[in-house]
């Protein structure tokens, strides 16, 4: 029976909506037993799997009013794909977890599940399992699952000597959010930015090829990323400001807003690029950039020089 | 630095409560790499993993007034726990997710850890990753991991001949939310039932070596239930209410509120009993009663009529 436009969750109900959303995820050949039975099946080809989770919170980490349920669903997926990303490794699986209060539109949840789902493909993951409840606020709780062919790439292993580099869009994402948390929707490339990241999802395993000592995804802010390599790591860490090229749009929001637009690149976080070390330039596979260098000590200096700026945040 | 007595999430905050969280989940040998980078990385010994998720809400899925937090913490892996053993497997690895407000009490989170913890030690599971991020409402997303040795048993396999049988406390839990409705704290053993539910998890791995057809945990109701294994394996169901033995806690609780109480055994979840088919009477395990029989049609009867009573719930 087709859901009316207009329906709610409460009006289409727990199950009728459950059978419209697995419809939506189609099962790659590894899944044994999709959706719909105590728990899903999965046919594993490696010796290991990689494991991560993140929940999501309306109001905290997405705004209806600035992105569509299809931006949502695309985000949610692409900032969990991303963790599989930084080992090294590929997504293969993921279950979805959806709290909503009973008014929201069941559109809402069909787009959103749509964007999902879209974002999964890219990478050949299938959505193999899910809950669906009654919650006061949007909540969005996602678990992925990837194989590693070579030894994943942790946090910890960067060494004195290595270079930092980064591979994909940074700041951009901090840019449109500057823009949409001041009321406006330019520039609009910003803004795209913020509601569907691009992860380099090719990049990580590449890396891990390449012989990368460790790796992360940005995802709070790179400097704060940055310090969490130096923490695991036992090292320093240099960033080199002018490493990096600004793009033009972020010149325009840092003119706008009256910022340093490298702050974007600095601070921000949402891009899910990839933030690696590697033993030395000729090891950087090409499609990164090197922004810094590890030393013996501890912490994150940019130019040599405590950072003043916001580095990232937190939860609590 | 040790956490105050009176410490909220906020003041706490997040990176010192999960460095203390983390502490409270011990690491099993199939743990590569546990929480604290991109993701878990886990050794997987079967070619095979089962994978099922769940959200729990606070005032939906529980009461602060209702149960502790060590109880919730039992409660939100037990139900996880069962989905793996309902599939004839064994769970080794979870992830969890935590949303709260900012002023909950640190201590909350801990025991809540705690219970956690001691509920995945029951199977010899593992805590391998999670996420904290602040939320209106508690919400914890679990994913459970598993392992199965056998084919793992689905909902669909029941066939015309077979007979239903259940496994555990059953309508124990229901009983307790009873009286806990109803402003009341006895009787205790209800009430604890509620809190904590024992699932019978070796029970699972030992129907799918007996050959048990298909299985599903009772978390929603029996006869709900068994309706989906009667939708799913396109068969009729019929429950034998003389089957159960009524506990005399559940008489006691009957008579108080003026209901049946067989009512609480076919209406009730919670207790995670499980429920199987099995070819016939001889194939049926110890520890496990006949309650039951499979049919050529389709839907659930109680002795042979349609139920007029409650037979589960519905989240929207």
């Amino acid at each position: 029976m087709p859901i009316a436009p207009d329906a709610t969750l409460a009006d289409v109900g727990e199950f009728a909506l459950i059978s419209e959303l697995v419809g939506l995820f189609p099962q790659g050949e590894q899944v044994l037993v999709g959706p719909g039975d105590d728990a899903a099946v999965l046919r594993v080809r490696s010796g290991h799997v990689v494991v991560s989770t993140d929940l999501m919170v309306e109001g905290r980490h997405f705004r209806r009013d600035w992105a569509s349920a299809e931006d949502v669903g695309h985000r949610a997926a692409a900032q969990n794909l991303s963790d599989i990303n930084a080992m090294g490794g590929r997504a293969t699986s993921l279950t979805v977890g959806l709290g909503a209060p009973g008014d929201l539109p069941a559109a809402w949840a069909i787009d959103f599940a749509r964007g999902f789902a879209d974002e999964c493909a890219l990478v050949g993951a299938s959505v193999v399992g899910g809950d669906l409840t009654r919650s006061s606020e949007i909540v969005v709780a996602v678990t992925v699952l990837g194989a590693v062919t070579e030894a994943p790439v942790l946090r910890s292993g960067a060494r004195p000597g290595d270079v930092l580099a980064l591979c994909g869009r940074q700041g951009w994402a901090a840019g449109g959010l500057a823009v949409l948390g001041r009321g406006f929707r330019s520039p609009r490339v910003l803004v795209e930015a913020y509601r569907r990241p691009a992860p380099p999802y090719d990049a990580g395993r590449l890396a891990a090829e390449a012989g990368a000592t460790s790796m992360i995804d940005v995802s709070d802010g790179l400097l704060a990323e940055a310090g969490h390599l130096a923490a695991d790591s036992a090292v320093a860490i240099d960033v080199h400001a002018a490493a990096f090229d600004v793009p033009e749009p972020l010149h325009a929001v840092g003119a706008a807003v009256n910022a340093d637009p490298v702050s974007f690149i600095l601070g921000g976080g949402d891009d899910h690029a990839l933030l690696a070390t590697f033993p030395d330039v000729a090891a950087v596979p090409d499609g990164w950039s090197v922004i810094g260098a590890v030393a013996e000590g501890e912490g994150v200096t940019v130019d040599g020089a405590a950072y003043d700026g916001p580095t990232g945040w937190t939860h609590f």
